[in-house]
């Protein structure tokens, strides 16, 4: 059974991983991918996209670029993480396919409108092209299945002390998407930091010997650099492909409802998720909020779908697309 | 020389009244009309845009329908000034011709995109369709002339006490629209209270002795009672007119520059436009911002603008369109 | 009959001409004089205020310093508008008497328990004094027959475009007072605006002969230029003398009863008051809210007290203290 | 070497063992006990200090009642977590010394004002007390060695989502104490969660034989059902001992210095304590904040301190008041 999916982006080390995750993994059927301002600027990211789809192999996967800056506010690229190109590491220079023309969310409205199966979101930056999608055809809307975002935690953030980097970015659009009644999953940093790429991860990927596991080793290896240097951590985050195994395999992370609002207001707050797991607020339940990541069923999944990567794209993707 | 312009609306009393003036006055040449929630629901606005423009004898004009509620929060419509319908009072039923068939947002970018002349953006709704349009295509904007908003006030507001009803609808909306480096011009309720439709002029509307004076006579006693009732209001102040009036005479008002930004927090002033007039704050002039109208102008263009609609169409637009 | 009162006031041109109304108008019995930090620092208001009452010859007045800075955020002194000494212009240099060694919200406890009569609070300035005795002494504040403040406005602002500068400099002060359950009037800009020290007014106090006169038109003649230089202003609005003449006598200012909240939040907009007179929110009503002022009688009110401080104190104080 | 302090504090439970910490142990001299409104209303929590101060044999120690509701907003008891009369549980009936009768902020700052020693304050309830005393009392201030709250987070809240009760409770009045340019410890939730009372802990209070050992033991098994039924805990958080353990002894807690605001704003996140641990912000470092707690060492000060309570109390304060 396919599981339709768009893939909405703005790679971004986690998020080419996160992506390549999809691209390999039979569960999902990759519509499309989309791109937003968000990590770098917006031509960075849709390049970046379209550089990883064709490390997968996967350039038929149709690509539109979406906005370049957040409903409200400026964007701040998060280049002190990934770099000048928002990728910055491996060597990804090459041909590569072009963009289908249309702005991302007349991309996502076309694949929506026409999938027989409703379509799963995947968002692993500011949500700012669902958000605009969703106002734009609320009717089409109707044929997403749920939305799987990765931003906001529980917990502390990462951009402010309560703030993660996808929500501060674009809060309005998150308060859209989550007020927009669609079943709606958050992937927060409070299961995301349980994440780590450690050294012993990246050999694995190193010791895959295939162009892929190589380019993740070295995407990994920046990344680890970029979070020591930021944030002090030992070993670094990988964010956004636990969305994607979230949606290959909902068990891989333990989630229970809850009211989550976004903060749009305040002074030092702006842009936090306010998750109200203790039921304090009164405010009614709008998403599954992630709270626990079996981190080795998570590495398995991921390291398995880079390793596949690896072999002739046309036997792993003949049987399910 | 023509002024290719497109309105947005959300009939509404004295949008009608707007429409009409765009529609009979060949110093714009109307390109479209597209409709947003706001006095009432879409589906509402939509349809009394079709109305209003049938019985200008413009259903050629191409109207699509835009939002159906504001980028954040919940949309509040206006019945208690425009009625059920949000045109109560004169008799509009007939045929209409139908939309498009694309999103309002869709229709402005396809009629900016191919207009030779930079195009007139007249807001007199919520600004949720033109703030998006902004933001999918910033490039096709630059094809923008200015923005002539009706909303906001120098002064007091008419939905919470210093906000105004399209504003506070939609103050994301309008943030979005004042931030855009367009050239944005605000035609608040500082001036628009001064368009008092009195006694003399709806007899002077109902004297024309054709069917759109007469709808505008009936509109405008509807207007006046509901104001009368909400406001203690003697007359109706006719709003969105002066936005029109504005473009096609710039001398009916009297603006001067000045910063204008839109309180997006707050517990009591969410909405509230803050005009800098006498440039306290330090921050950027964005604006122009209307202070002062030449009433008995603005009255004379409005007759005589639907005095002209009572005269075959054709003879009006030949030589405009 | 008497009506003990008490002004809490940051001298300040305009507050000085409010001390010299009720010191020389019978129908108030000052109690004492309290001083704030707002047009300038604590130690400049309070000379200030001794030097006003050494003038008017009322040195028996006790005076009590209070708070040097507003409950949250930091003071802004209105020095381009009151000057380096906060009441430049006219040399008021003289012995003045002490303050009474307690702090203002003490001298307030002190004075309104022991008067048999419940005491009017007269407030000119920043309302930190008047909000930290209501929360000091809840029970002595049984005893406040009312606060009269001057601050706010039901339309723009002077300090912000819709924020006056005794509230924005303490936002929270005025949240205290307007909760506070007490009879409450507000005199705004919008009607202190037209209490304008016009060039006649200037010389009718400079016309007296008396040293109270001439300094009253030196003071006129500095306010006058500031503001003109700041706003302008063909003529300076005195804002404070509207409060006391208000307490003196109702009938010279209109007020109607409405909601009126200090806007805490927002990014533009922190410390206006908004006030609802078309009762819009559902708020409830908390104060008297002043919107018309009678220009003349308010004038020759004032010019009398500053004529009858000429005469010898006694002769005038003496029926009444 | 006497160590002045003054606990200002709301009892509550946890409030209770952190008076009696601080009456048993030597290395403070506690000059005074002053009252808030907080977990219950004021006239509970000053007569719960009194009970507690007599159950250590300390109703020397003066007492004052200070502020019965929050500078800014309503006050909400913690009823759900501390009962009726705020100190549920046992009984604790009997003769108690009454209050000295001036305002709490008045007798800290006769206290502090008279001590050769500069004072720490020890605050452990809502900051209204001390904030007012910061505002009215400037100078006096400059002898308050450090402020050490129990209040805020690192982390989540417990009241809502972000905010913990003290700071929520009043949130401009914990601004003007982390403002205050005074040193500043604060100790949030991420530390004194950490401070369970197990059923070992409750088992070692009463097996002490003693009348107090058996009241914490009654304390605090009210308490672990009420955060059994409110938060799901298996043992309750007794929160306010460690803020008292950290003056006496630094080494408990481990602390980082940090920059830390309190958001006034915000329409989910009011009263949250945003602490930059890792530096983003930009704000200045005003605060130490606590991140770390010697649990072993914690329960061995608090247990050995209600053990010594049991002995004659003169044996204890002799050598040290």
């Amino acid at each position: 059974m396919t599981n339709p999916a768009i893939i909405d982006c703005d790679p971004g080390h986690d998020d080419a991983l996160a992506v390549l995750l999809a691209v390999a993994d039979p569960r999902i059927d990759l519509l499309g991918v989309t791109t937003v301002a968000g990590n770098q600027t917006l031509d960075k990211t849709t390049v970046n996209a379209q550089k990883i789809l064709a490390l997968a192999g996967a350039s038929d996967v149709p690509v539109a670029a979406g906005c370049e800056r957040p409903l409200v506010g400026e964007l701040t690229v998060a280049d002190d993480i990934h770099g000048e190109s928002g990728l910055d590491g491996p060597d990804l220079d090459g041909p590569v396919a072009g963009t289908v023309g249309v702005h991302a969310v007349e991309l996502m409205r076309r694949l929506i409108e026409r999938s027989p199966e409703p379509v799963t979101l995947i968002a692993l930056g500011p949500l700012t092209n669902v958000a605009l999608f969703l106002r734009l055809h609320p009717d089409t809307a109707r044929n997403v299945r749920r939305v799987v975002f990765m931003g906001g935690s529980t917990e502390r953030g990462n951009t402010t002390p309560y703030g993660e980097f996808n929500i501060v970015t674009d809060p309005e659009a998150a308060d859209i998407v989550l007020r927009s009644g669609l079943p709606v999953t958050m992937i927060g940093l409070n299961v995301t930091h349980r994440a780590l790429a450690t050294t012993r991860i990246i050999d694995e990927f190193r010791g895959l010997g295939t162009r892929v596991g190589t380019v993740c080793a070295e995407l990994m290896t920046f990344f680890a650099d970029a979070y020591q240097r930021n944030f002090g951590f030992a070993h670094p985050p990988v964010h956004d492909p636990v969305a994607v195994a979230c949606v290959l395999e909902p068990a891989v992370v333990r989630s229970v409802p809850a009211p989550v609002v976004v903060e749009l207001g305040g002074a030092y707050t702006r842009g936090a998720t306010v998750a109200d797991l203790h039921r304090r607020t009164g405010l009614p339940v709008n998403a599954e909020v992630a709270v626990d990541l079996d981190v080795d069923a998570f590495w398995s999944m991921l390291i398995g779908a880079v390793r596949a990567l690896g072999m002739p794209r046309t036997a792993v993707t003949s049987q399910d697309r």
